[in-house]
C-alpha cells in the first residue's frame, strides 16, 4: 500500500543510500512540499543570491469584520475568500517583468483548464501586450513532473476551449509546447534558467 | 467651523461655479476619497485604456481558523493582519517594471519615516538594484498636496535617520527633490506621466 501526503505526493520513506546510483540520478523531488512552497523557497534564494526580486501575492481576503480587542491587537472574525484578478507571482528579474501562476493536478493525462480563471488569462494577456514575460508552471502531482508553459500556448489552448474545444491541455500538448523543469537542491525549481532559454535572454 | 471626512480630508461642500475661475484652476481633489481609491481608479484607468497593468497587492493576513460551514462557503473566522514584506503597488508598463509604495501623512511640515518599514526599503533596494522602477507617492492629508518621490532618494532620508539624523523628510525637502503631482479626472492620478518625465522614458 501507498502513503500518500494530503497534497497528494506519494510518502517514499527515508531515502536509501545507493552507492550504484551516478550523481546525475539524484532525485530532489518528492520532500513533502507543495509546488508553492517550493516556488517560494526558490524565490527566496534567488532573492538572497541577488537573482531577481520575485514574489507570490497574499490571498485575496474579503474582511468583514474586525475585533479590536486591544490597542495592539486586532483580530480579523468574518471575512471570505475572494477570486484572485491577477496571477499569483510578479516580479522583476534583470529589468523585465515576470509574471505567472502555479498549479498542480492530479490528473496524469491532461491538464484541466479549470484551474484558471478568465480574469487571469485576461490578466496574462495585458501583460504580454505590455511586454511582460507571463508564463504558468504546472505539477503533475502523481508523476512529480513540472512544466513552464508560455502564456502565448496557453491562451492557444484557452481559445480553443472558448471555441468549444476541450476542456484540458494533453499531456502530450504539454510536453510539445512546454518546457520541463528539473528540481534541484538550491534553487529547488530553477525556473529563471528556463526562462533565459525560451525567450532566448 | 471646519468639517473633515474620516479619512482627514477637508469638507468643501458643493463646488459652486465660479465664471471668472479660468479652466487651468479647476481642482479634481477633495471628493473624499482615500488616497488608495484614487490610486486604485488611476489602475483601471490604465489597463482600461491598455496604457499599463498595474494592481494593488491584497493585504497580507495570516489565518488562523477557517470554518467550512458548506460545501461553497469557506468562512475566516480567526486572522490578524500581517506586515507587508513588499511595497503594495506593482506591475508592468511598456516592459518596465513598476513598483512603489504610497502613504499619507496628517503632518504638515514633514513626512514621518515611520510610515515606512525596514523591508520595504529594502525590497525597493532590490527592485532598484534589479533595474526596476521603485518610487513612493506621499500625500499631505490637510492640503492635499501628492509628491512622487523616488526610492534612491527616499534611501537618502532613510540612511540619515538610520545614521542618527531626524525621523522625518521636511516638506522642503520633498518639494526639492520630489515632483509634484496633481489630480485630474481621468485618470485621477497621472503618475506614470511623472515617471515618463522623472526617469527620462
Amino acid at each position: 500500500m501507498e502513503f500518500h501526503y494530503p497534497n497528494g505526493r506519494k510518502y517514499k520513506g527515508n531515502p536509501t543510500p545507493n552507492k550504484n546510483k551516478s550523481k546525475k540520478e539524484i532525485s530532489y523531488s518528492n520532500r513533502g512540499m507543495t509546488l508553492e512552497d517550493d516556488l517560494n523557497t526558490t524565490n527566496a534564494y534567488y532573492l538572497a543570491n541577488n537573482i531577481a526580486v520575485i514574489h507570490k501575492k497574499p490571498t485575496p481576503i474579503q474582511i468583514v469584520h474586525v475585533d479590536y480587542q486591544s490597542r495592539s491587537t486586532a483580530v480579523i472574525k468574518e471575512a471570505y475568500f475572494r477570486q484572485a484578478s491577477t496571477t499569483d507571482y510578479n516580479g522583476v528579474w534583470d529589468g523585465r517583468y515576470i509574471d505567472f501562476e502555479a498549479k498542480e493536478t492530479k490528473n496524469t493525462t491532461s491538464f484541466p483548464l479549470n484551474n484558471f480563471h478568465d480574469h487571469q488569462i485576461k490578466h496574462m494577456k495585458s501583460v504580454v501586450e505590455h511586454k511582460g514575460i507571463a508564463f504558468v508552471i504546472l505539477r503533475f502531482v502523481k508523476t512529480d513532473e513540472l512544466f513552464l508553459l508560455k502564456a502565448e500556448d496557453l491562451f492557444f489552448y484557452w481559445e480553443r476551449m472558448i471555441n468549444g474545444g476541450r476542456k484540458s491541455i494533453t499531456k502530450d500538448e504539454i510536453i510539445k509546447s512546454g518546457y520541463s523543469l528539473k528540481y534541484s537542491l538550491h534553487p529547488r525549481i530553477d525556473y529563471l534558467e528556463i526562462v533565459r532559454h525560451v525567450y532566448s535572454l
